[in-house]
């Protein structure tokens, strides 16, 4: 049965540290690592055989990507590495601490930047150095594509054309596909998927390193999603990512 | 300025073992990941930025890149993996110990299978659990491709349209490209850019986890070559690869 995979990366250094990361190239904690490869073992256990998987261009997604292929003996499979797959631009929030963000500009104001769907943070200047405009790997990216920061809706329009042009086309024919990326990228595409409003995607809080599965019946119409994993674990995943926007 | 650099994997667990690899997937050890890391450490020393890199179907090569372009803060680069790039197939030698082979066949027709151009060891017999054709991960190669056993010419001979095809008319747009593979699929790459006649081929030992780099001017022509590291150090893992083949 064709199926498409989407893994969020595990726990980052700044997710660690609570704060606002974006476009900046954090890596995984040693926790985060082995998030990566647990959702490895599950799903081999679960019996998926990737011919092909997808990753952004940054570390914490392509180090959950290598460590999960590892542990499935799919070292040799092929990895896209897309732009278009990576998290939500922060703009000028990148780098600062959640809550005394929220501190400082209330819990509501950093409810909107993280959960509103149209609302963006503060966009960066553009020869600010943490600006994509002068980071080399964008560089075959058009400037007019380049975010300085995104609401999740901007973040949905620019990953949706991977998706509906690079990804899903591959399952005509293949018959397991691997996304390993951000949250908000992810909710993109099951916000495509799943048909879900510009309302209530916001509220879906994708566990990390729980691999979400779909299937599709012959004709590619989605038949089924499930999480792999145990299903305690993954709500309190759900919950942990809801509470970090909170003061402490 | 244009520049190819071809990377062996470091010590995996059967060259730590002495055993005859060939397309057997074994890992890198501690030590070869270390040595891998050190790899990156001297290529981003020299100011090597990779627009893109190539490697095998087998983890050794594979890991060996990451953990290299990790080092070098490229973990974004496309990857290309190819089966072309593989290790030279051992036939039915695989698994074997080297220092009993010789024991039991010799010195002599061990040198032969190891360093002859075209004396292929015993091949595997179709149906062996160790051949290519029952393990999914060639299933897309043509059957009349995949070998049972290769003597190094014949290991040169599916390199080339690779290298040919894929790898060096990316130079004609890209720098600096990297190769993480094997040491018999590297020769031929050797062979190929130095001209390199078949009896001279086989004496050349690639150092593991050296990058060997290759400079060429606006018109593709080769103007240098040299390795990357402590000239004592390579040298010493030289003389290490040639005595492999000995009783021990």
């Amino acid at each position: 049965m064709k199926k498409i995979v989407l893994l969020r990366h595990g726990q980052s250094l700044w997710n660690l540290e609570n704060r606002f990361t974006g476009w900046t190239d954090v890596p995984l904690t040693a926790a985060g690592e082995e998030e990566a490869r647990e959702a490895g073992r599950l799903m081999k256990a679960a019996g998926l055989k990737f011919s092909r998987a997808f990753t952004s261009y940054l570390r914490r997604a392509v180090k959950t990507l290598n460590l999960a292929l590892e542990e499935m003996n799919l070292e040799h499979i092929p990895e896209e590495k897309t732009w278009r797959l990576n998290e939500k631009h922060y703009g000028a929030l990148q780098g600062l601490n959640k809550s005394e963000t929220a501190a400082r500009y209330g819990e509501e104001q950093v409810r909107l930047w993280r959960r509103s769907y149209n609302v963006p943070a503060p966009a960066l200047e553009p020869g600010d150095p943490r600006s994509p405009f002068t980071d080399p790997r964008y560089r075959d990216v058009p400037r007019q594509y380049l975010p300085l920061t995104e609401s999740l809706q901007d973040t949905v329009r620019r990953t949706l054309p991977y998706w509906q042009e690079m990804i899903f086309p591959c399952l005509m024919r293949e018959e397991h596909l691997l996304v390993a990326a951000h949250g908000n990228s992810l909710r993109g595409i099951v916000k495509t998927l799943k048909n879900i409003s510009d309302e209530e995607i916001s509220k879906l809080n994708l566990p990390t390193g729980a691999p979400y599965v779909f299937e599709f019946d012959d004709g590619l119409n989605l038949t089924r999603d499930y999480f792999l994993g145990d299903p305690e674990e993954i709500r309190r995943k759900m919950q942990a990512v809801e509470a970090q926007g909170k003061k402490q």
